[in-house]
Order: C-alpha cells, then structure tokens, then sequence
C-alpha cells in the first residue's frame, strides 16, 4: 500500500556529511514514502554566516566526536564517510553554484546523480571541492566535456552568484534554517513542518502519519542480514 | 529472548530537555535490551565551560528550532517538555550538586524516581531549578522533608562541590564528552563507545548487534495505536 503523496525539498550541500547521509535516506524511501522530493543544493557557508551559525568543528571535542559518528552512521547506512579536514571544512562555494546552474539545465534524476558522485568525491577525502579538477569526476559518464565546461561558465556568472545568495537569504528567513541538511516536509494534508539533520526520520514518520514507517537508514536491506 | 547484558551511563543534567528524552528512552529499554543502567547527574554548565562549548541557543534560529523540534520528539514520546526559556538556560548548579550528593544515599531505583520528578518539574515550566522550593516538589511522597534538608546540607559541602568538578573534568577529559546526554555503552564483548544526544539510539542498536532492536521511544506502545 502506497502512502499518500508527500513533497519533501531537501536542502544541503555536498560539504555536510549528514546531508549525505540525508540524501541517500530520502532517495531510498522515495518509493516507500510516495514522495515529490525536490533537491536543493544551497553553500552552507552563507547560511552559518546568515544565522550567524559556526561549523561545529570550532569546538574542539565536538570534531573529534563528529568524525567517529559519522563513521557509525555511514557504516550503518552502508557509506564512506572519511570527513578528512580537522578544523574549518573546505569551500564549497563553486560547487553550490555549480549545482545550482545544473540544477537549471538538469532532470531531478540527473541532479541526483550529479550530487551522489559529488558526495562520493567529497568524502573519500582524496580532493579538495575547491581543486580546479574536482567537478572532473562527472565526466564522461554523467556529464560529456562540453557541457561541464558551459555549466560551469554559467556557474560564475553574477546571475547565479546572486542567486545563490538569495535563495539562501531567503531560507534562512523564510523557513529559520541555521545549517543542512535543512529538510522541508509537506504532508498530504497541506501542513508544512522543517526538520534539520539526518537523525529526525523517526520522527518525521511519526508526524507523518502511521502509514509511513520508519526502518532505519537501510529499508531495503533485511534486517537479518546486516 | 533476552539480548546480551550491556551497561550504559547516562550522563545528564535536568537542564537538557534532550536528556529527558534519552532518561525515559534508556528506562524504557532497560529490560528489552537488558541494561545495567547507571543514572550520572552532572552540572551541563561546567561541561560547557571544560569543553568550550556555548549553549545552542546561542545561536537564535537554533534556539527557535530546538522549541520546536522538542515539542515534536515530545510528543512522539508522550512526554510534555516546555522549555521555558528563550536565551540562556537557568541555572542547575545546585540541583546537579544535590543529585549528586542524593547518588550517594539512594539507590539507583530511588535516584531514577527523583531524577524523573524534578525533569518533570523542570520542563513543566512552572519554577526555576534556582528557586529555593524547586527541591520541594519531591516532598513527601519520594523523599522525607528531613532527608531533604539534609541531602540540601551536605550538596552544599565542599566535598561535593569538587566531586562535582572533577568528575565534570574527568568526562570532559577523558570521554571527550562536550554536552548531555552522555551516553557510555559497554557492549557484552567489552568495547566501549560514547553518544551523544537522544537522537542515536537506532545507530546504537545498530553497534550493538542484531539482537537490539530499536523500535522508537514507545516500544511499550503498538505502533496502531500512536
């Protein structure tokens, strides 16, 4: 039985290991929860500075502790989660802006398979999101030479540069997001409801509704097996 | 069948509405995931302080979302959790010496109930955990107005004072503990693991081992009747 249809939009950026963690929740249960998922890639730098937020990080044991849930939770969601920086996380602000002018020219499914690898890249440590070589890992399977080079060109363009800031301004405003994965609910009946972090989706299911159930991070895999 | 026996400390201070939530998690599952459970109140602002951390209402969209998102984890939970306040918490200094001073004459079934009365106190909003009566609300039924007064005395001796310090240092130091809920786990193989937060159980269960099922904050209650 298909519950009804919800729309959830989630917010993140490829920086944040929980919207990773985030990402491959929501489109693992996009059968199971009957839901419009709408991705939204945002730069979490301008939003900490928005909400006058500081990355976790800034507090010394809050990081070390960070870097060994992470790897918990990636393990039990079957992931590699290596966060390999210590201190403040890398820029990822032509990533956003990258992602965001895909976003223009892309289906849902191709944004999402844009983002996964870029997820991928990012946390198997081995390249900066600032290198001039890291989009490089789209090509030439997801995306062709040609068109990397026109989405990135665009990406610069004081268009999307505003855009960018906007948008982000404007979900700080507009919805009180203070950091990502900022995950934005609508529920058959119209209500509206956001959740922050990768860890409310037992929570979420529960306002949802009894006909959506939670089952952990791995729905698809029996739990015999894990 | 009844799992493997883990032991499990909770560290808390009746401030933290996210250690209520994992008190009444962790004394929920004590027989189902057959724990030995050991109740450690602390002072939550001396952890601050050691670990260099600041209160999430510091920052003001985190302080309005965490409004937010207690009332909805309470709920799930059937627990009623107003946080009264909207800046910084008040102050449980006196509160955290007196269940510390408390541990020591009580019994863990005792410090559980009286424990659970003044979260109870706490988060119906009505006094501050700084008032003079606040202690009061555990007369007569859970403690004697003798032993409170003199469990009052001897929380303000300075044994307990610095019992309280060091072993807030000692966390901090050597647990790596920067906020509450604290949560130690021994698993049945010896292997040692903290959490943090209310929201790890399911991650938790996961380290445990298939026999540990996590089933959400009600697993007394069946999921058609929520």
């Amino acid at each position: 039985m298909v519950p009804p249809r919800i729309s959830i939009k989630l917010c993140y950026d490829i920086v944040s290991p929980y919207s990773y963690l985030a990402f491959e929740t929501l489109t693992q249960y996009r059968e199971l929860w009957n839901i419009d998922l709408e991705l939204c890639p945002y730069f979490l730098g301008g939003i900490m500075v928005a909400a006058n937020n500081r990355p976790p990080m800034s507090v010394k044991l809050k990081g070390e502790y960070l870097s060994q849930d992470i790897k918990r939770l990636g393990e039990e969601a079957g992931l590699k989660i290596n966060v390999a920086w210590v201190n403040n996380p890398p820029n990822t602000m032509g990533v956003a802006r990258f992602l965001r002018a895909y976003k223009d020219v892309s289906s849902q499914a191709e944004l999402e398979s844009v983002s996964r690898r870029l997820f991928v890249e990012m946390f198997s440590g081995e390249r900066s999101p600032s290198d001039p070589g890291f989009l490089g890992c789209l090509v030439p399977d997801l995306i062709s030479e040609d068109k990397l080079k026109q989405v990135i060109a665009r990406s610069g363009s004081q268009e999307i540069k505003d855009l960018v800031k906007t948008e982000s301004a404007a979900l700080v405003k507009d919805y009180g997001a203070f950091g990502f994965p900022w995950i934005i609910v609508r529920r058959g009946d119209g209500t509206t409801n956001s959740f922050f972090g990768s860890d409310r989706f037992g929570n979420m299911a529960w306002w949802l509704g009894s006909e959506y159930k939670w089952q952990g991070p791995r729905p698809d895999v029996p739990k015999s097996k894990l």
